[in-house]
């Protein structure tokens, strides 16, 4: 067991994500007393009988009072409103943070939110499943993954200590820790992962809208390609709203990207150019054999994923 | 053991589906002898080695004389050459099918190539891989898949015997059958399978030409979802060439109306207008649910696929 890092910590919004550190976090032994605020009555309910906090309350600012750690891990365009209702309670040397998939937006909101005695270091855990709620978290779902934070430009030492603090939790949790402008960290994860889902969820609403094809042969013959993005678009609708809100910019800056590339595709197929299909399919080969090496996948059918393994940002079912 | 169905088994193009096909048929025991036509030497190497073949050659007519029946797993667009080359050493009766990813031409190409006395029976199993070649095939390819057949219209009983027969050949292999229409196959699949195939080589594609993003960072932080786009986009490029070229039309079709509706969705970006993100979201999910209803999906985060289990049409690493 390793030592405590926070005595005591807060989770504001449990569900997949915050059911899952304070699982892992309990696990690794790195805490010591867990309170949990949520806007759901039904999740209380459930995180009550599945009994892994010390209290569960509906007042953000109850959870997070003598709090050390205090965890946001509410939909992203929630961040604000969340922080603002337990700000009046937080201990000052406190460490704040969260789990948005949009950084530069929650770390504005949260700064603003807080008083100036706490310290703000936000981050995004490249880790999570296609469910969602408290009765979906684990341990686990953290190992190997990365957990990007990014940190506030300030130099002082009892902030860095505070980041090094918080990136020493993250470590005992399984995970890699990696520091990251914001700004940047919302460039990468919208063509990582914004765009991405974006398109799942482009296509699969297609599909469902076409006359000459039923709802029916489509599932049925899903198995093409299709059901894998029917995955990635069943993740959760308000937190992925909340994510193309927050990261407007620079997703509509990668989709026009691609949308030029694809015109590009489109022509290629209509006038037949197979030299240019072979050529683009051969080069995106080698990057999926570059991911391989980077080890965020295996070579096996099954991709790597065994029950309950840590899986991409989102995968509702 | 079944009873034997095709006493002489041709395999022309022995790759995944094909080396798969053998296997198969020799486990469920509907197959007597088997030859094999392979126009790369390597492969044929290969096939020698593992033994599965009584006799393996690179001359499409050797092997297919005398066979009850030949299957054609060669890329699409390179099927009329073969069945070309095979044509003259068919034996009268013999049936005549093939696997590839598209029908109408494939069947034309076909029923130019072979002569009055065979039967040519077109399809395609809904069931691969990203691997190819002889050393990726294994027996359970088919089990619980799809195979979908597209009859010529002649409604003679010698010809809708031989394809009873075939279907009872894949019945045994496993594989559910269906008949349709070769142009609503095309169609069908060009939603399924075709534009999401097209899809991923985009947007990985996309990727790697970014400047502010580098392909260390993609790689690294790829499970937030463009993973999944990197395993179907690493599909054999000769294979997804030819499957654009034969099916254009009702993949530009698919494109076109794909395309609208992302215009749409940026647009609800640009706007944030929250509320129609939420509805497409919500919607999408729910076709999720259908398809895990439909039993080509499970709900478990390993995606239902256990190691060399049956996958999408398409699946190189
Ligand atoms: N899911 C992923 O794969 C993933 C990965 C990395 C990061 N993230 C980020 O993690 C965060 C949480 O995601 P999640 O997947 O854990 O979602 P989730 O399972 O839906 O959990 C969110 C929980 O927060 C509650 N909540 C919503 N607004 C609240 C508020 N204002 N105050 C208190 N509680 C509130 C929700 O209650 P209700 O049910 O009443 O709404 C729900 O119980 C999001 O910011 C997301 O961007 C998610
Ligand atoms: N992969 C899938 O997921 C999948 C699923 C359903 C249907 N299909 C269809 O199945 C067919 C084969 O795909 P596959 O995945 O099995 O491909 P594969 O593993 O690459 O095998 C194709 C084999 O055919 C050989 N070949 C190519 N042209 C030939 C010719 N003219 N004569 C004789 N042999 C030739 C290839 O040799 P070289 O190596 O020298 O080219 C290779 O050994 C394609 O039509 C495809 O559309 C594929």
């Amino acid at each position: 067991m390793a030592e405590i890092i926070y005595p005591r910590m807060a989770v504001i919004g449990c569900g997949l994500i915050g059911s899952s550190i304070i699982h892992a976090a309990r696990a690794a032994g790195v805490v010591g007393q867990v309170t949990v605020a949520d806007a759901s009555a039904q999740s209380r309910e459930r995180i009550e009988a599945l009994g892994f906090a010390d209290l569960v309350t509906a007042d953000p600012a109850e959870a997070a009072r003598d709090a050390d750690l205090v965890v946001f891990a509410v939909p992203v365009m929630a961040m604000g409103e969340a922080a603002r209702a337990a700000a009046s309670a937080m201990k000052p040397g406190a460490t704040i943070t969260d789990v948005g998939s949009v950084k530069a937006v929650v770390s504005e909101a949260l700064s603003e939110a807080v008083p100036d005695s706490v310290f703000v270091v936000p981050g995004h855990p490249i880790a999570g499943t296609e469910q969602s709620g408290p009765d979906a978290g684990f341990a686990e779902l953290f190992q190997n993954r990365w957990i990007i934070l990014t940190p506030q430009a300030r130099e002082d030492d009892p902030y860095l200590e505070a980041v090094q603090r918080l990136a020493d939790f993250w470590t005992a949790l399984g995970s890699n820790v990696e520091r990251m402008d914001e700004k940047h960290h919302d460039l990468v994860l919208a063509v990582t992962s914004h765009l991405p889902h974006l398109i799942a969820y482009n296509i699969v609403g297609t599909a469902a809208d076409l006359e000459g094809v039923t709802q029916g042969e489509v599932m049925k013959y899903s198995a093409g390609g299709f059901r894998d993005f029917t995955r990635i678009a069943a993740s959760d609708p308000t937190m992925w709203r909340d994510v193309f809100l927050a990261n407007r910019e620079a997703v509509l800056e990668i989709l026009g990207r691609f949308t030029e590339d694809l015109q590009a595709l489109s022509r290629a197929i209509r006038w037949a150019e197979g030299d240019k299909l072979f050529e683009l399919f051969s080069r995106t080969r080698e990057i999926r054999r570059g991911i391989i090496a980077a080890g965020q996948e295996s070579a096996e059918p099954n991709f790597g994923r065994d029950h309950r393994s840590a899986d991409p940002d989102t995968k509702p079912q």
